[in-house]
């Protein structure tokens, strides 16, 4: 093999992309998010694509890691991760993460964070270099299509008035007809089969009117509906009791290992979380309380796609399902996410991607789904080309920017809105 | 790439090789012991290499799994596992493995012994036919080399009299004089600096005697005692408060879980395993009682190389230590556990290999130990080429035997030495 797999350039262009105004229990989005675009090139000139989180903190671990790449193997992932980013932890929020959406925030958390996009780039790269489509380097596919669930959102019709904004055409949905319709549009576009709501972000019962509604309106479809933790104990074990004839599982009713082992204990329901474990230090105790029933893996968090396998075994070994988790991203990480569900054998729920609401992408192909499913690419690599005129596009948004959307803040962007308004305490209900 | 991956032939070649009179709780190995080799050829021509256990039941699994795979690719291993093989549950003995030594017996352990050796084979070629060792298909290594523990044994100075056997070099080893001499010349031919004594052959006086006796010898060096479970609760924590100060770990010391959680909750020695953790399914009840502080991965039972590490991974997220379980194998098997060793990250103990025993392999050169650890290779899969005349060498001594020897049974091989012995009865002490 005279093939040179040595990296020697990575190129990182953070970026801002249009957002439209979803509502969750911390707040909105931002009408633009930060990503940041991974470009791994070998010495053969073949260039690997990651995407991760584009929020200040992971740009300032990122741009040293980028420079201590040249001259390492594409091949040499688990090095990858063996590699000291100097996480400086006493600036670690010790809180919730960003937005409060993605559970707790820790050294490791934020490292995995950043090397996520590496990996997914570097097996990219490999993949192209050797003509191989990423599964194939995860072992191969055991599905030719990956389900996806239509992800609800309650929102406005717009961004608020005087905010510079892309305009989108989903318009508002602020209760249970609005939430249906949206859902109508979801599945009429993309053929979604499973919807999930996002929830927190009205009272319950608002929130149990609408999945009712959905209910009825897509009988035998399964459903879930997903508050952030924004509930008290009591409240989640209401709604679960009122919605455990429709719901596929709730998602995160409530925050805490101890609160959610003391809901699962008691609800009908099955629950969900990408909150309560998103580190592997917290796999033990949620595990052994039988806190949750579904981890909702995210490669971005969890550390790439050869670790999302790895939590898939851990899952599995005792008896907790698996899915996916997402929050805003791009065609990349779709398409990283589709290749590593793509060889999860015990892949039994429809995993979420924000995908639909991202009318901005860096590909110069997006990818489609069709029936809900996005089909399993057998291209070399993710099977996804970029687009540089849109990157560069991009990135001068964000270079342009004076600083204020370049750190996600759902909680920032409501007090835009509602001036007064406070944090969110939780449990809100 | 025009290369062909496809799979175009399977050859399967059971083989009888030597084994010295190794004593062990059960009885003693036979003078000879099966294994199978698997070869999985591409439609290149390109051969990759697995090995396995050769009994009966295990031929009989991977001769019709054989005839399935060509037309499949060599990348396609996920796929090799979602194959159904048919295991007939109903004949299996659901007491203890073969030999006792391994652990529960059950459907899916034996499918993945099978298993193991294809999936080995898979990724021996696919490293081949890319130019890539198989560590790097696992995401690359982390070490250069692997270090392997000295596995000392009781033994006879030959197998009984009358039986055809290979004679050996090692003579006895039935006192705590003959385990330390054993010692020496195991660290002078091979460098090694930790040491595994296999017990349960002894009442446990004399081998805490043998174990006093290496620690005198070898004073700061990792040592083990493993009786594979011939011990009661009330033992175990008299063996483990006798040698506390010189153990690594106590391997074993009881049978079964609830018992294995019984003597580590008192014990002030760590408890490693290869008999109560052999399969995904123990996994849970041994980790939230804590009955183990080091799981002893075998590949071939643990269904292959993406799935130790994917034990490592289950491992680490429960702060459960993890290295190499081995019992008789040659050096295809020794050569895939260097190279998944070599890409775990918590790997902190050395691991176990019975290879320096075994006179006999179908290499054209053997695999060296050097100041106890084997060099990770960097060539092209495992890194190994087969001796094709020994093979046949040692296949023509299977296809003489009248089946007395193709099923291992070393209590069947102690009633030959002691016609009169009975099945010992656990725990024996």
């Amino acid at each position: 093999m005279t093939r040179d797999l040595t990296i020697a350039e990575v190129r990182l262009t953070p970026i801002l992309v249009a957002d439209p105004p979803l509502l969750n229990t911390q707040g909105v989005h931002q009408p633009y998010t930060p990503r940041l675009i991974v470009e791994i090139v070998t010495a053969d000139g073949v260039t690997g694509l990651g995407e991760t989180y584009g929020d200040t903190k992971y740009l300032e671990l990122a741009r040293p890691l980028a420079e201590r790449l040249p001259g390492r193997s594409v091949m040499d992932v688990n090095g990858l991760f063996e590699i000291d980013l100097g996480v400086d932890a006493s600036r670690i929020d010790a809180g919730v993460d960003a937005g409060g959406l993605r559970g707790v925030q820790n050294a490791d958390k934020l490292r995995l964070s950043v090397l996520s996009a590496f990996e997914v780039a570097c097996l990219d790269a490999q993949g192209r270099a050797l003509g191989l489509p990423v599964h194939a380097l995860l072992g191969g596919k055991v599905r030719d299509a990956v389900e996806y669930s239509a992800y609800l959102f309650y929102k406005w019709a717009a961004h608020p008035a005087g905010v510079a904004a892309e305009p989108d055409d989903w318009g508002a949905a602020l209760d249970p007809a609005g939430v249906v319709a949206q859902a109508r549009t979801f599945k009429q576009r993309h053929g979604f089969g499973s919807f999930k709501l996002k929830g927190g972000v009205f009272p319950p019962d608002e929130e149990i009117a609408a999945v009712r509604a959905l209910a009825e309106a897509f009988p035998g479809h399964p459903l879930r509906l997903d508050p952030n933790g924004a509930w008290s104990v009591e409240t989640s074990l209401k709604v679960a009791e009122e919605l455990g004839d429709v719901l596929e599982y709730l998602e995160d009713p409530t925050l805490g290992t101890p609160a959610m082992a003391e809901v699962a204990s008691a609800a009908g329901v099955p629950l969900a979380t990408n909150m309560c474990v998103t580190t592997l230090g917290e796999i033990e105790e949620a595990f052994t309380r039988g806190a949750v029933q579904v981890v909702l893996c995210d490669h971005h968090y969890w550390g790439g796609l050869s670790r999302t396998r790895q939590l898939a075994a851990i899952c599995a070994a005792f008896g907790v399902g698996i899915s996916m988790h997402s929050n805003t991203h791009l065609g990349i990480s779709l398409a990283a996410m589709t290749q590593v569900a793509a060889t999860v054998p015990g892949l039994h729920h429809a995993c979420d991607s924000h995908y639909p609401w991202q009318s901005e992408d860096v590909l110069t192909k997006r990818l489609e789904f069709r029936g809900g499913r996005v089909a399993v690419s057998d291209a070399p690599g993710l099977g996804v080309e970029l687009d540089r005129d849109e990157l560069a596009r991009l990135h001068r948004r964000w270079a342009e920017d004076d600083g204020a959307l370049r750190d996600r803040d759902d909680a920032a962007a409501m007090r835009v809105a509602e001036p007064g308004r406070r944090q969110p305490v939780m449990p809100r209900w």
